[in-house]
């Protein structure tokens, strides 16, 4: 099988500047949906036709398994498959998808393109219950297809006909490339339309077969961002409903949203409002709280992080205690049992076994060992304006509250250093650290009062 | 034109010591809604009419261009626009709306009051399924309206008409005068009813001219805290509908809240569940993270607000980067790439170009130059317990962790402060300013151990 | 009346290693919805049919008012029911409930048993447009019910019948106890049915009385986390149903959970997304902002907490303002007009009167009196590595920015500490203390230059 996907449309109706195509569902391309189901159906090749200022969708969308073809000025969707053509081989089956057609689901192409053969064209048909503006399916007495009639050239009679062509076809190659050689443009548009080749069929003997895709939604088309936004919608809910058939306890099914693979455990629980970007795993019985937002992280079992949580790229232990309002950003390694609590931020850190960060700080640049504390308000001076450094703080220490470690510094096994703490040199092992001044109280001081304003 | 709004209901269904009226719909009170839709069409006069502590209304939404009419007490519909006449003048038309049926629109109005002249009274109708409830629209073999009969009078001929009364109408002052002094209130209720005069309109000779609103939802009237909860959905819904035409992608449609005015520059990106308040106006490129709260403010060309974030009387210059979990008060002014990072708050302060607070810092009555690095940590002391005072930072300060800037106080240009300094009084242009205690370690200290409790 | 709960499925479709019965709707078992329903019917006696593995089912839900049956092998539904029949007295009516349907409503109950006597049995029917796969309920020309057909048995007529059988029941006892001993199991799964009860009643000359529910929704069941998130959204729908008709402005309804007992008085305001947990109570005009959690919290009246903010086991008194983004763990305890602002935690503390800590800070095992104002960044350091300890601020005190509270220590009335202080010790009434180092300048200072990267 050879895939043809049609990508040259320039969506003015977008109202935007990146090509139709590009724009995103599930924060990947539309296109990029398309692609990946083509390559699910093991095709010999992808051919994308790509039209005037495309070379973005090429650029972006550059993999060595795609051939590119460029339509331009676009003349419809017959030339437009014409220009792939040179790059498809005769004796396969082509099967012409669309690049803004994006949930057109696997199953439903491998039933439409298994119809398609020598002596077979397969058209994928949707029934609507009002097909007003769609090119109607005409059968013969005996029910063969003989003809797609478009809306304006439909009688009244042939208008009642909802059964209504999707666009997404399968035809031998060689039959397709003759057919597109005779279309012709003397319409309106001044066109050349796909739809023409199917009376070709019919006239040539070939018999024309329609199958129907697994779901309606499948074959909606975007031109707007409206109709973007209710794809996105119908994509999200299709993902919630695998995971909660999968086992996860998913709290409100129109409240989530992953882009890109949620990989989930038995008996884990998502709270309301989350979203899931890239490659995520939770472990067996992980808990995500109300509005967290987790993007490429793999989470231990039995970690539970609380609401308003944000988690990027990090890799968490099990039984971990995260949140709320806690974030990791990219590089965080956290071992078994850590615990981050509210308003901590942590960065290119590693942190190990049992150690605890349960408010208000910055960890950046650090390595921390097992059993330590990190008072509330510590922060890691990782950065002296020009350059970054590490700190590292061994296993079993206790940072008093509202320390700074100014990098590069070192804290030794077992150190305690005092409330308030400015470290700018190594604290050894096992004592007390401080920088502190004396405590003084004046006795005479009064208050500020209040000035007024002129 | 001439307006006269009902608002006099007092809407104990409502449950609330607000009047019915003043509940908010998208945070502003329904009938406000009304009046603005009233504003737009160019009406000579706008008379509200309002009942037994109605003055809250009055005084809430007082304006130069709003006259006043009191009913006290309620005595039906038709008492209703009798207490308004006084203030309208012959020879206009009079359209009569409803202040709690807020989402009536200009376009379905406009059509209603064109159909309205000295020979005719229009009537808004709109046809239901399920008619149950409401008055229907009688009409003669010819088609033309007869009257208007309640559900409890209606024969069951009649109560299987599905056309029925929205209550807004369009007549002609003196006539509408003439029809209000002749209504009767010998009904069950004892109330005078605004739709005996469409009888009275006929058995006059005047045409009765029916329209149709835009969209059924337009004439909903709002009894309880249930139908203004569906309501404010049907306004948010249509509102975000608004601007994906235009072409804002929004990720989810039914989780944006617009309660005010948003203006979007072209490619503008919003994630779930935003709020918008007020003014506010997002530019070009501009993408807003998943639930951030954004409430008058502007915000420049490129620049992205990650999640969390509430941004409130800000503006914002181009390509700055902020959030998540950032926060900015009224009176803040960013320029271009001013990066904001977690749990920031700023508060009436100025921030010059390419200037960074990153993480956990309180910035309130500052003035900041460009390129300057505010550390992890930092605060503007700006407050002494009865006065507010600003800090001034100058262009390429450092300003190291955890650092206090007790104001008034003046940072030089150029200027570096070294982690953990509480700043009392000035700092030299270009110098390193620290105040910082030695740092000891005790090397025979004991860490305090758990106390059992008795 | 005795109501029995069929409680024994495994739910292997829930692929979870919890039994189906205790899976969470609303944050509780399905079960404990169930046996609430049961509670409130004033049954004599409630018996719950475990399964196997289910002894943690009994061991979740046990409580003094519950009896135990256990059936084990499960050998279908009127085997279960017969396991319950040595705890039930002849005399009683039996109402059979089921674990696994948990939205069934006390009104849709009283009505079923009520209509069930000695000479009658009670049957709950829906009508379904849809009836595939349900047992029909067929009846005589008379109308009068003869027996529950199954899908697989029924004809092609008894399919056309769209009344279907919900499987809840109320049947006098003795006789019960009887049909339940003749049950036959020679059909395909080799089970006991409990419908077959229902060709017997009528053999017995028994009149088989059919009510239904007052909503079709109360008798849906679980069999996967797809359907388990459906109901949860059915239950969070008539909860905010239940609020909006009482008058609470629920800005979305569809965006608000409950889970548990939600308390309001008049004009209350709950924005979007907001999560409440166990016991919350909410005072006169409290109004909660979009994406808050409250768990356990009782609000006193004119309090508003703004967005993002979370609060747990916390009393509130009235007129206080939080958040956003503030957080209280339990043991809060706030007096009238407390002020909490961003990125502030507040954990085991009393706040009185007219205090406030507005900017990032850790408020933690401490006692503050009224009047207080905690400065940004202050933190009570109540954790010494080994032992927690309390802080106490009597009344007026101001604390400066960034000050640690290294407890246990006691801050005097009216005394005031400086920025960055670190209180080690007690600070006398009405002075001002300080811990602080000299400010330096050093004038030949270099900055740090970037380092190249080898």
């Amino acid at each position: 099988m050879e895939v043809i996907v049609l990508a040259a449309g320039q969506g003015k109706r977008m109202r935007s500047v990146l090509p139709k195509v590009l724009q995103p569902l599930a924060a990947r391309p539309m296109l990029a949906h398309v692609l990946d189901t083509a390559r699910a159906l093991d095709a010999r090749r992808i051919v994308v036709v790509y039209g005037h200022g495309g070379e973005v969708v090429r650029e972006a969308l550059a993999a060595p398994d795609l051939a590119w073809a460029r339509q331009d000025p676009p003349q419809g969707t017959g030339h437009a498959v014409q220009q792939a053509m040179p790059l498809v081989e005769d004796g396969d089956i082509a099967l012409i998808l669309y690049g803004d057609v994006p949930l057109i689901g696997q199953a439903s192409l491998r039933r439409l393109s298994a119809a398609a053969s020598d002596r077979s064209l397969a058209l994928l048909t949707v029934e609507m219950a009002d097909p007003t503006g769609y090119g109607r399916i005409l059968r013969d007495a005996a029910g063969k297809v003989t003809r797609i009639v478009e809306e304006k050239d439909a009688t009244p009679e042939e208008r009642r006909v909802t059964e209504v062509n999707t666009g997404i076809l399968a035809a031998p190659v060689a039959r397709l490339r003759q057919w597109l050689a005779n279309l012709k443009n003397n319409n309106a548009q001044g066109e050349y339309y796909l739809t023409d080749i199917i009376a070709m069929a019919v006239a040539d003997g070939l018999e024309v077969i329609t199958t129907r895709p697994d779901a309606f939604e499948e074959t909606l088309g975007v031109n707007n961002k409206t109709q973007l936004a209710e794809l996105e919608r119908i994509h999200q809910r299709n993902t919630a409903r695998r995971l909660t058939d999968e086992g996860v306890t998913v709290i409100d099914p129109a409240r989530l949203d992953v882009r890109g693979n949620l990989v989930c455990g038995h008996d884990v629980e998502i709270d309301i409002n989350c979203i899931f970007e890239g490659d995520v795993e939770l472990g067996d019985g992980v808990r995500i709280g109300a509005n967290c937002i987790i993007r490429n992280a793999k989470i231990g079992a039995g970690t539970r992080i609380a609401a308003f949580s944000q988690i990027e790229d990090t890799v968490m232990g099990e039984a971990c205690v995260i949140g709320p309002y806690a974030r990791t950003r990219p590089g965080t390694v956290l071992g078994t049992d850590v615990h981050l609590g509210n308003f901590v931020e942590v960065k290119n850190s590693v942190i190990a076994d049992h150690s605890k960060a349960n408010h208000l700080a910055y960890v950046g640049d650090a390595d921390i060992g097992q059993r330590v504390n990190v008072g509330a308000g510590t922060i890691t001076c990782n950065y002296d304006g020009a350059n970054k450094f590490r700190t590292i703080i061994e296993d079993d220490v206790f940072i008093g509250s509202d320390t700074q470690l100014v990098a590069p510094v070192r804290v030794g096994r077992g150190a305690t250093l005092g409330a308030g703490t400015t470290l700018t040199k190594d604290a050894p092992a096992e004592q007390l650290t401080v920088s502190r001044a004396r405590q003084l109280s004046l006795a005479g001081w009064k208050r500020p009062v209040k000035v007024k304003k002129a």
